[in-house]
C-alpha cells in the first residue's frame, strides 16, 4: 500500500520558548533566533543540532524550523527545509516573497546541498549564515554535501544577498554542546 | 501564530492507477513508472510534469512522488522529495538502506539542485533518469538550479549508481504535453 500523506511537525516548545510578536530588526538578531532554536533542540532532545527562521522585511518572524530528521524518520527535515515550508504554508503561497515583499531566511549553520538548492526556490532575497560547513564538518562530523564552486555567486546572480559568519562563534558553540551530549549523526 | 504542523499529500488517483503490487524489473520499467506519473500529474492536473518512484533491490514499489509545489503551496514538493518522503515515512526510517538493502530513486527528470542534494541524504544507490536539465529548461522553462561542475561524479564517490536518457524521447514528451496546456511554471 503506497503512502500518499506526509506530516510533519517542529516541536511544541517553540510556542512556549519563541516570541512570534517580537521584532527582529538586524541581521545579528535574526541569526541569534536561529542559533537559539538549534541550541534549544540539542538541550530538549527534539533533533540535529541546527535551526533557521524566516522573517519578513519588516523583522517580523514569519516562521521557525529546526532539525526533525531523526525524530521523524525523514532525511529532507533539516531547519531550512522546515522554515521554508512552515513560512509556505502560512503565508500559503510556494515563492514567499511573490507578492514583492521581502524575505529573510537566517540559518544556524551554511546550508548543506539541499537546503541550499532549496534556497533557489523558496523565494527569499536574503540569506544570514552563522557558522561555516567547515566548522559544522570539524565539530559535528555532519557530511554537508556538494555545492557549486562559486555557490555564494550563484545565489547573488539570482538576486538573493548572502552574509556568514554572523555570531559565528555562538553558533560553533551549539556544536561543542552536541558533541558533547549523546546527539546521533542522522 | 507560529505554524508546527506541515502537512503534504499526493493525488488521490495514484491508488487507483499505480500497481503498487507490480514487480519493476529493471531500469526502463522503473523510469516509465516515473514518466507515467508525471504524464498523469498534468492530465489530471495535479501539478507539475515531474514524477519519480522509490524501488527496492528487488524491484517492488515502496513509494511515488509527483510534483505538488502549485496545489500545496510548497516549493519543496518536487517528485523526488515527495517520493523520498514517502518512501521513508512507510519504511520509517530517515535512511533508506541503512538496514543494508539497497534502494533505487528512478525520476522522470534530471534532479534540481535542492533534490540533488537530497539524494545524498535519502538513503539511495542507484538514481536512474530520464529527460536531461536541457530538456526541462528548453521545453518547459523550469530553471532547475546550478549543480557541482561534475554533478554525477559526486555522487558515484558516494556510492551512488547514476544511469540517465533512460527512456529520454518519452520523457520528454512529457514536457511537450505540459508546454501545449496552459500549466504555470512555480
Amino acid at each position: 500500500m503506497l503512502f500518499a500523506q506526509i506530516g510533519l511537525s517542529l516541536p511544541a516548545w517553540i510556542h512556549q520558548e519563541i516570541d512570534s510578536s517580537a521584532t527582529y530588526p538586524d541581521d545579528e538578531t535574526r541569526v541569534a533566533l536561529a542559533i537559539t532554536l538549534a541550541r534549544r533542540n540539542v538541550e530538549l532532545r527534539t533533533g540535529g543540532p541546527f535551526g533557521a527562521a524566516v522573517f519578513n522585511g519588516d523583522g517580523q518572524l514569519v516562521a521557525v524550523g529546526v532539525n526533525r530528521v531523526v525524530p521523524q524518520s525523514c532525511s529532507v527535515a533539516h531547519a531550512e527545509m522546515m522554515a521554508f515550508m512552515s513560512a509556505q504554508a502560512r503565508l500559503r503561497r510556494f515563492r514567499l516573497n511573490e507578492t514583492g515583499s521581502r524575505h529573510i531566511l537566517a540559518t544556524s549553520a551554511q546550508p548543506c546541498a539541499m537546503c541550499y538548492g532549496a534556497s533557489f526556490w523558496a523565494g527569499i532575497d536574503e540569506l544570514l549564515i552563522g557558522a561555516r560547513a567547515e566548522d559544522v564538518m570539524e565539530l559535528s562530523g555532519f557530511d554537508e554535501g556538494p555545492l557549486p564552486a562559486d555557490w555564494i555567486g550563484e545565489l547573488e546572480r539570482r538576486g538573493i544577498r548572502v552574509r556568514r559568519d554572523i555570531l559565528r562563534q555562538t553558533a560553533r558553540e551549539v556544536f561543542h554542546l552536541y558533541r558533547d551530549s549523546d546527539g546521533s549523526h542522522y
